[in-house]
């Protein structure tokens, strides 16, 4: 089978430890994972949730709820899941619910929808060890967010070496994870531009804002294969225009299906019509992320069927007058 | 002839000094400026070239020059031309210079084609005043940058307050200008809603580079026949992919007619020529806007046929290291 | 005891926890912890260098070596040491590894010296536990970092709140700890006064570098028997002038003595002498934190009799040419 | 008496315009000016109010207002006055009312008291030409504020070559003039350092925050006698620790006698009486500064007995909320 896939055509002498890899790698990894790079590509294009995990008054992972929201989504023509981005409050939970959470979700869901489970951590080892986690508990590929607590140390050249090792010991594909809203940290374009070179990097979730950067990481990764999605139902309809495949977006929670029409509108040239849906998505996009965040998202999830519940502190219920300003966004938008 | 253009249908109480505005119009500027955004609309929509302003060595303005390039520029088909915008070095001329180079480009250009000219000053009075005397010298509209100096003071309201006197005032149509790049300020989008009901407020150049936030201006000024214009040529395509309707993009000094050419692909629905091209843009573009500034874009003037010439201090020549910089951005794109 | 040391003397209702806590804590944690604050006060006063890391070279917690470090520190008048700070490179070890290495610095430093511990993570319950393990570990206090990921969310009153929910249940006293450098997010004045008031709370490590609002910091909260510490070598003199107590200074890992001498000679009257200490102290600071960050830390220590050891990645080793900019800094002051 | 004077001790071959310095300069110039660099240095020693432009209702400058207020200011031990630093609403007044208002102001003080006055422009030429005119109506010094519209083009080397080009025909000394608040750009270290060395540039107003920085800037100018001034009273205490000799406050329009008082106190070693007046200053300086800026300023004023009056648009009259805050700020500190 590995002869037939033709595993890591492109794989330089800098790619040291593939033998490693391939001592670590199971079959199935194998074949979804690596292989699918070189072989059958891990197709990403499409749109994806990045799910909210739900708690229970105690603060507890609430499993039957988050697969509750998960059977309500699989009406929606996702092309899948992330768990644990930045929406999934992947930040306040232990690394034994970082897994529990992923394994979960991949037995809840149909095998023909990808999973992408969030593994970035600080350190290199700790990702490496979570990104190991992740593929075990059933994650198609691993989205790596970039470490950022020594920002002023994340020059181009750590982040490579980073992701470089990451990438060189996952059993699964890696998609980078620029965003800069919470890091404070941009994953340089020169950067991206190496790493895309490496067979088991296939992407970039990029959410930070600025869509010149994104065309231009389209542009110098054409030879790659590399994908891009964009992450925020904000610019979506930019982010196709320029040339990415999908887009990760934490309004999908909420307005799934409305966020895969935009999609389909798109692919299928109803321009006009993608950019009168475009224009409503914006001020709910922005009420349930940079503006009112996580507790905004999970309390719209709510008035549209779905289980959103508390966060875990320090994140704080939305007062009154937040939650009513968030109303104002949907319903101006003619969603509520 | 007033009557028969309805002017200012859209009319409120605060716009208490139209009899004012009316007493000074001339029938022309009256023809192609207010009324027009009545009646015939002064249409915006196209590619214009923010002109640099050319120096001769002994660092005065050389209107031959200039001449020389308003001749060659007179092949493309723009829809008109920006003096002093940012790029035209407005910030280093005399009061008189900016009045007589918009003067002469005046009388250079042909009829057809549109002449927005820069007229933001720190103080409204100053801006009034220098409206009026755009106006005279034969601007159609008058692009206004927000002033900024006191940026911890230029709330929502002050800006409001600032542009509806100028509007109120000005004898040509106005367009708000928010270039964060410069000013470290950018024109809010609730300040933007509310001027966009103004009669004579026709339109913004925002060169901000988010995507978003031009999707929603667009979205929010729908009911107004307000024209938004992406201020770089970096993102007009994904401007065009949220409803701007032209752009005025420093690069189209160097590369006219392939800016030109993108506006052509898009309206055409030729979306992968137009992308493909729009990829050959941006590296070009950084390198003459954000990362080395108008001595660069003169500098890649001169290799394209025009005159460039120097800038006047303290903007500084480009080092040989930068030179060979910017002609890799125009060479790897193919344009050398 | 408790009636003599009258123990939680502003106890207002929010203190709702307290019976917890007495529950909680143990005769000798009640004595250096809480009592103090209202009795036998935890005096902060005095120099800390937060304590680097060492590492073998397989990136293992080298405790041999950081033993041979806090000997060589014994000479110098500090007043405690900071475990886990950011120079500890705390956001790379793992639970146990934070554990571990505060309870062996427990066991190898004098009972008179401090011992602050950095126990903040992302959730508030992550914290509370990491707290309750440091006090148990041996910390005298615990130093908090605010948390950042959801940083658009960290507002005066999710933040209050979570400072709040640790220091209610801390057996050791609290200090916070605002690293704008790091966590791009600054504990407003606001929080900071009203989280003075907490029994529990009885200081603050600033690493901003805003000598206003410290001073600002120091007049709010005089009435607390508050106590704010500099959180860098580069504004130690400035800090005392405005009335900080101390400095936890990550230069003082290096030039321990010479931070220690800036001290005493402030307390001393000997401005001028200071004052030159205090300009000779600047640039090295400068080179080991914000421009070249822990590797040059670690380096620079190797030059002063220390071991340094390597940093666990994504943090690179220096280049030679950065190597050579560190040097130049201790040389240019003198002390190299 | 040039002889006598020794002029220019320091000079190079790079000062290379001094001749044409001394072919333009009067005799008193050169007395108070160049000369007194080399020989009787201007000492800028103390504390100096950035003197407000009073406006009469019809936004007119109103000299007899001006002139009263330095009639009262005439009994407060200033070093002298600032005239068009950024309180002074410099970038709304006209080339002609600058200089008026300089003239104004220099036959207005006693000969003791130093004029500083602002004459910076965006180009070098205009710069050249307004500190001519400024010294010609008398400034015993200029203020030079960066130049900043292209601030991306504004390295260290455009900055020294335009400092420069200033320093070598002004007729008085020049100080630099660093103010990111207004500019958002900071005039770097090291083209700080550059610049010390050119006899005509004596000096640094810094109204950046950066306490680190100022006492950098001071030890790397030691050796060319180069004063620095605290562009704030926010932070004068911490100003004069680490090296300052005076400060510009735009507080000291309103509360001049308490700000010379923190001056004479801390020269008088009173350190623990300038520390409790320090903070009271913090608020107050913060309300009229960043917070609410020459609108409050000038409210405040007429609090204090001095004439405030309108603001020119687009600078907007106080709320009354805002003018409620900004009374508080002073009351609570315990000055109304």
């Amino acid at each position: 089978m590995m002869a037939s896939c033709r595993l890591f055509p492109f794989l330089g002498s800098s790619w040291h430890s593939v033998p490693r890899i391939l001592g670590w790698m199971t079959g199935s990894a194998l074949i979804r994972g690596v292989c699918s790079k070189a072989g059958q590509k891990l197709d990403l294009k499409g749109i994806y949730p990045p799910i909210s995990t739900p708690f229970n008054l105690k603060e507890e992972v609430d499993y039957p709820r988050l697969e509750d929201n998960l059977q309500k989504y699989s009406l929606i023509p996702f092309r899948g899941f992330v768990v644990q981005g930045s929406n999934g409050e992947y930040a306040y939970l232990t690394r034994e619910e970082r897994v529990e959470v992923v394994h979960r979700v991949h037995q809840a869901v149909p095998k023909e929808k990808l999973l992408l489970a969030g593994s970035g951590c600080e350190s290199t080892q700790a990702t490496v060890e979570m990104t190991n986690l992740m593929a075990q508990a059933g994650a198609d590929a691993v989205l790596v967010v970039t470490p950022c607590y020594y920002r002023g140390s994340m020059t181009s050249a750590a982040l490579i070496h980073h992701y470089t090792k990451v990438a060189d010991v996952s059993p699964v594909p890696v998609v980078l994870y620029s965003v800069p809203g919470n890091t404070s940290l941009e994953l340089p374009v020169d950067a991206i531009i190496v790493l895309s070179q490496h067979p088991n990097i296939i992407g970039l979730k990029d959410s930070g804002r600025d869509i010149t950067r994104i065309a231009l990481i389209v542009h110098k990764t054409q030879k790659q294969d590399f994908q891009v999605l964009s992450g925020s139902a904000g610019f979506l309809l930019a982010g196709y225009s320029v040339g990415a495949v999908g887009g990760i977006c934490a309004l999908a929670n909420i307005l799934g299906a409305q966020v895969c029409e935009l999609e389909k509108l798109w692919w299928a040239g109803q321009w006009d019509e993608a950019r009168e849906l475009q224009y409503r998505l914006i001020e709910p996009n922005t009420a349930v992320t940079r503006k009112f965040g996580i507790p905004a998202l999970k309390k719209a999830m709510e008035w549209f069927g779905y289980y959103g519940g508390p966060c875990r502190p320090p994140l704080l219920p939305l007062t009154d007058s937040e939650m009513k300003e968030v109303q104002r966004a949907f319903s101006a938008s003619g969603w509520l």
